[in-house]
């Protein structure tokens, strides 16, 4: 039987993030239901809200950082048993039968569904985020949070840490890559974070001053001003990998003059139209400019064992569900150090 | 003792190519003094010698698809001997010590020396290139010429031929591989003949209906109109490479469209300002934009020995030595096929 549930959501452009009612489908033999303990909060979440991007369906329940306790398992469920700690990140469902599925890079299948503003590949009903009491999800992409990790704190791994940890791994950083960060909010803190995890030499490079110290407590081996000219002249060919956390349309350009022969950056925050550049800056050292997004399921477990490991945690300020708003206008002001998570218990 | 030798080069931006007097310096222990037979003509001939990229020094001699003949060795050179049949592309010195030559990348040296219009690391004096008689050339920087190779059609693998075969091997295409070519030119032509050759499944992407037939010609299982919307769109995601020759700036987003996720398109044709782009093409697939510049010299022996091996030759237009002037004007406009090679024994 579904289940109407309560939740939080847009129902328009400028309404604002309000309480309502959404169904829930009934348990599928292969499905997970969770009861949502903590979601943090992304800025995808703002944008679908907004319809910043055009493609929103109302209403729309965002949130895509999810952590919860199982709370009850379909017939066929056999990794995951009520009360077991879980997560669920950006995507809820894919085909699992075509060459990025094989690959365990599910995020690029064609038919991926999203965790919310998306539609179920069976019925075709609306799929709904973690702004909620509960949500059902296929097993196969439940994660399993390790013992080890603090629930409060691991929502934002889910979105923000693999979002990072992905092209991380990808583009093999880890000891011997000098490596930089550029940006320093939800996105760059993990960067910052899993880079110096994974043993590489980690730079952050900001516009801001104020920045430069909370980088070195992220652990930042060294920062770099990039307002600094003789200081971006300096470090020109330094970099093995650029991380470009920046969440808006930006000039690559003196980026990648860091970069040395055969280097990468790596676009993960801005969706949206970049200026030009010159090609001379590519060829003259076989550079790339590269995009990538969140991550696979197997990959996303991979970075929840490794945090827990590692004991690797985003900074995060806890809110209640009635300050969504408030924290929205404070995401864009980049008032928050580095997320938030809606604790999901004052719903 | 140096010598006074014959050469064509430019005086200045509006001069055209006209004969003129050049000194090559007296053999150092390492260095084979080599007869030029061929030399081949590439569009940065056009660029330097009109100063098109503002840091032509003049007078400027070019030509960097030089085959020829040793006619001399100094008392160090173990490798070559009088009457080898030998080769000189872009590069005629680098540090040999850094990182980049460390991986036989010298292209990407921050101390390499162009073949022309740059400085001789030791004394300071200027390169010229192969529109000359002779050229004198450090032995590490020349190249074998492999018996079955025809001499008077190798030259344009000297650049033309590294410029592509570097990338496609770099980003390891071959057997299993779809991979495109964009632009049909003198790179184009080589990108579709090697990447054939390399067992790949070529597809050659032309504005111009006319050029579909002579893209078959040169072996392209393919072709696909980017003019024809209807066959662009039916091609997204078919790629897994796309070799992109285009000699000026233009916009890549289209073609980014093509590729699978993962895929790379590599710009080894335009040194020029590129129009911007959305970045959630790379990002909706981790895809990558990046450029490569010709090729190192281990690779460049390669090059010629898989050319020898496969008997894969430059299309070329052989002409004298006074007629390249209409040869730059006819390049202009294209209409060459795909290739001219100055014939040494016109000068």
């Amino acid at each position: 039987m579904t289940q109407m549930i309560s939740a939080w959501g847009a129902t328009a452009p400028e309404s604002g993030i309000n309480p309502l009612s959404i169904e829930r489908r009934e348990l599928r033999p292969d499905d997970v239901q969770i009861e949502i303990l903590f979601c943090g909060v992304c800025h995808s979440d703002l944008h679908t809200a907004r319809n910043d991007w055009g493609r929103t369906h109302y209403p729309v329940v965002p949130g895509h950082e999810i952590v919860g306790r199982v709370a009850a398992v379909g017939t066929d469920v056999k990794a995951f048993k009520t009360g077991d700690a879980v997560a669920v990140g950006c995507l809820v469902d894919a085909c699992l039968d075509c060459p990025q599925c094989d690959e365990h890079q599910e995020q690029y299948c064609a038919n991926g569904v999203g965790t919310y503003n998306s539609r179920d590949r069976h019925d075709g009903s609306p799929t709904f985020g973690g702004y909620a009491k509960s949500i059902t999800v296929r097993e196969a992409f439940v994660l399993r949070v390790p013992d080890k990790l603090d629930l409060a704190r691991a929502a934002p791994l889910l979105c923000a840490g693999i979002t990072t940890y992905s092209p991380l791994r990808h583009w093999d950083v880890g000891p011997g890559k000098a490596i930089a960060v550029v940006g320093l909010g939800g996105l760059g803190h993990m960067g910052v974070k899993l880079a110096v995890g994974l043993g590489a030499e980690v730079t952050m490079i900001t516009t801001s001053p104020a920045k430069a110290a909370d980088a070195q407590k992220l652990g930042a081996h060294a920062v770099l001003l990039s307002s600094d000219k003789e200081a971006m002249k300096a470090a020109n060919g330094r970099f093995d990998f650029i991380l470009d956390t920046i969440p808006v349309g930006h000039d690559v350009q003196n980026y990648l003059r860091l970069l040395k022969p055969s280097g990468h950056l790596v676009i993960v925050g801005a969706v949206e139209p970049m200026p030009g550049f010159h090609s001379g800056l590519l060829l003259g050292g076989r550079k790339s400019i590269a995009g990538s997004a969140i991550g696979g399921i197997k990959e996303t477990q991979q970075l929840l064992d490794f945090c827990a490991e590692k004991n690797i945690l985003p900074e995060c300020e806890t809110i209640r569900m009635d300050e969504i708003n408030d924290a929205y206008e404070r995401m864009e002001k980049s008032d928050v150090k580095y997320r938030f998570v809606i604790d999901m218990a004052t719903l």
